[in-house]
């Protein structure tokens, strides 16, 4: 038999009896928490807390092993805390908060652009059948003010681009409005420099484009320092304006589709930084929807300043084994230097360990919403 | 004696025999780490970890106590994984690291845009002395180039705005560069329009600014949507524009100091949303410089995409009790959804707890450096 097997013995041995030891240690916090409930007394007492951590601290015997016995401690403490909230009976339920909203028939859609943008592609990608006469609008809150005016039904807008990062703007908005992300479209970008037939690149003195378009695109355009980028609602309006203005002193980034559709001719392809470039795309309604075969939820909450609140918080999904996707950081309006944290992870809204951390995070987190619950889309579109 | 004190005397004996246990068991897994070292082993064995949990968890008697429980085993094997890395033996000595970097003597300093920017009231808010001949650059990246390319020590950029959040383009730099922080400053951002003596608002058509002076003023321009909003290199740098233009129809949104040294007349005062608007400005450097009286830290890591890899992570935070500052996510460039994160948190180089929790952050993520260690600035400024 080797060291190892002879160890690992040992171990199992120190394994049984410290998990029994725990689980009579939970048995007396329950105790505790009904005791503290009858008497209204809080359940969090930081001076005995830190009268346990010192008083056991004091007694180790391998004094390099501080740290770990520290966080043990402080793990058993918070742990036992946990099963005296009693977290079952959190007052949201979140089946029924599904049930009541189920997916509209013969929807009302809008997408952000013109026709020919890249949410009008990310659009058709997502609905099965091609949406009957959707809308359009330029500015990303006049979609938002759309939906709540109830226009239309969905809306379908960037928040995330692979190789230019979050579209704060929107995230902005989702805490403004309230509203839901129902779901979720990846669609490849690739960027072109666009302008009217038999245009001479030479000619060029002005090029349009969403900021988005500008941002992608910042190592073409080091070799045209000449040419003067003005910002427009859209890389599908600009290709329009462009059209409209029948100048060929203007140019826009905007798709081959948006150069097609609005008659105009590529003056250079692939304008784009980044080869695999990738924008996320959101299908947002009022309410929340979800249905088993939903595989991704995104939540948005707040941090208050105390130590290791974010790791308290984000412990509730490593405890149920939940792998987080994407983190974003935005700050409060009107609040100066409070953040706002954005989450997206897999799971499931009904499954037992999305439920449990949700219940945790939002028990424990000053401001806490569920923006959505929805089918995780591939990337690789 | 109420029932609250007997609950804890059991308390108590229980935690006073489990952390004898912990112990043991700490003291046998040195024994495996020193055992795997001489063999060659790796330290984490997955199969063994999944048996342990496997054969414990069969045994629990509350089965509503089965997260608790699950919980409490993973923390006790990670934590036993520590002791056998034996993270002392870690290369980087930090303390080396800053002990080779002397804070350089009569620096050559440059900052973000025009006389009049707020970079500049920022470098001249950081010094004690007021820097002679300091270099401006109009673009982020040429201040970077600067700084590459030895002709300024320290240049003084913005990173963060309380209403706007993340100067994204910044981060991205910080990372491409590999350069330092070494201080920081806030300050206060009050943004006019301003235009040419005796020009009034009827006449303006066009309105000059760093692309955040109009994020931070959407509500302003809401009422003036007529005027055309042109993106510039600065707010001071659309001051200089207007004055040198001559013209009653440009306009720049640009501070009271701007505006004054620029010889113009503020046209609408106070026009940003939030009144407590305030910025963060970095001081940057070539080298990681730090003092005992630094109590600030900011690190750079990528994530991989394991299940719980950040809240691994985060755990060392906690377990030293650091206080985390803010975090901000940016994609890794040229990988297609991947990020980095970017963290602040409280606490010196130096100290214990902050060098162990950013040996084990290095140890255990795929990319770290840090970013520096400085004297964290009053935010009331």
């Amino acid at each position: 038999m080797s060291d190892l097997e002879d160890y690992r013995k040992e171990l199992d041995a120190i394994d049984q009896e410290l998990v029994s030891l725990f689980e009579k240690r939970l048995a007396v916090s329950k105790k505790i928490g009904n005791y503290k409930k009858n008497q209204s007394l809080p359940i969090y007492d930081k001076e005995r807390e830190r009268q346990v951590l010192l008083q056991n601290i004091r007694q180790i015997t391998d004094k390099d092993s501080e740290v770990q016995v520290r966080h043990f401690l402080e793990t058993v403490m918070d742990l036992s805390k946990e099963v005296q909230k009693d977290v079952r009976a959190s007052t949201v339920d979140y089946d029924q908060l599904f049930a009541s909203h189920p997916p509209k028939n013969d929807p009302k859609i809008g997408y952000f652009g013109e026709t020919g943008s890249f949410c009008e592609e990310a659009m058709l990608a997502y609905f099965d059948e091609a949406p009957a006469n959707p809308s359009n609008y330029h500015t990303f809150e006049s979609l938002f003010l759309a939906i709540r005016n109830k226009e239309i039904d969905y809306g379908v807008l960037p928040i995330e681009n692979s190789s230019t990062g979050a579209i704060s703007q929107v995230y902005d908005l989702l805490a403004k409005y309230g509203f839901s992300i129902v779901g979720e479209q990846y669609i490849k970008i690739e960027q072109h420099l666009i302008g009217l037939e038999g245009t001479n690149l030479d000619e060029v003195e002005e090029v349009y484009s969403h900021p988005q378009g500008f941002q992608q695109s910042t190592e073409y355009f080091k070799n045209h320092e000449k040419w003067r980028q003005i910002p427009f609602h859209s890389t599908s309006d600009s290709a329009k304006l462009v059209k409209d203005s029948q100048d060929v002193r203007k140019s826009a980034i905007a798709s081959r589709r948006a150069a097609e559709i609005h008659g105009l001719s590529i003056l250079a392809d692939n304008i784009q930084n980044e080869s695999e470039n990738t924008t996320r795309f959101i299908i947002l309604g009022k309410d929340l929807e979800s249905n088993p075969r939903c595989n991704k939820v995104s939540v948005v909450f707040s941090l208050d300043n105390e130590a290791g609140t974010l790791f308290k918080l984000l412990r509730h999904f490593a405890e149920y084994h939940i792998n987080l996707i994407k983190i974003e950081s935005r700050p409060v309006q009107g609040e100066k230097w409070e953040y706002l944290l954005y989450l997206d992870f897999e799971g499931n809204i009904a499954e037992e360990n999305v439920n449990g951390a949700l219940r945790l995070l939002q028990k424990n987190s000053v401001y806490f919403r569920l923006l959505g619950c929805y089918i995780a889309a591939t990337k690789n579109k």
